[in-house]
């Protein structure tokens, strides 16, 4: 995590754009978190604006816990950083896509790559990358 | 549309997998939609739990719009069906996606393959699928 290329550096966003997000009445938007090399689907998560801004701000991904009730920057107690490499925000404007460099074992909090390891047909520890094992791990 | 390997037919789920999702206040649940050959997220919508258990039994895509507080089963009006190919959800089970194959021009309703088509850097067009043209489309 002290590699220099993944250091904490802002990630540009134009005003435009960021008026363009559409809170919901909660205050929060869905951030979907895509790893930027293999295109598998980490996780979903909440941001509010502050969020959302410290996400800019230091180009790794900051939360809204929902149930813990307060900004959750990504990594800090795990070591799984988020570097946000690009960010993107769909046709309404109400949810967010951002693609990063995963640091750590993975995304989720169970130790899988990906909070999306188990599937409807029973599968688990199959990611939904298309078959690289990416399980639980201890 | 007549593909017959794009049928209509029922997709596998366990009870187990289906007693884990966790719909919200409203009940609803978010579903990510991603592009099963490319990776690419396409779009992300909500379902509730007839859509998801007609989703299941159709093997096409079928969300709840919130704006028009109905049924709506991708495809029936633009022919941007989307094909179920796996489903997932995630380790909260208050997540869903949904890797399809993507039919007519893409998933969003403005033209674009994905939803997801503007970054936040002021990029237009470019896909988040990383650099694939798949802009606005007439």
């Amino acid at each position: 995590m002290t590699d220099p290329a993944s250091a904490s550096q802002p990630l540009p966003a134009t005003d435009e754009a960021l008026a363009a997000v559409v809170f919901n009445a909660d205050g929060l938007v869905p951030a979907v978190v895509q790893d930027n090399t293999t295109g598998e689907v980490l996780m979903m998560a909440w941001m509010n604006a502050e969020s959302l801004r410290r996400t800019f701000n230091e180009g790794r991904t900051v939360f809204w816990s929902r149930s813990r009730q307060e900004l959750w920057r990504k990594g800090d107690t795990s070591g799984e950083v988020q570097w946000v490499r690009s960010a993107w925000f769909d046709c309404d404007g109400d949810t967010l896509l951002f693609k990063v460099d995963q640091e750590g074992g993975g995304a989720c909090h169970t130790g899988a790559r990906s909070c999306f390891f188990r599937s409807f047909e029973g599968v688990v520890g199959a990611g939904p990358g298309g078959g690289t094992a990416s399980g639980l791990t201890s």
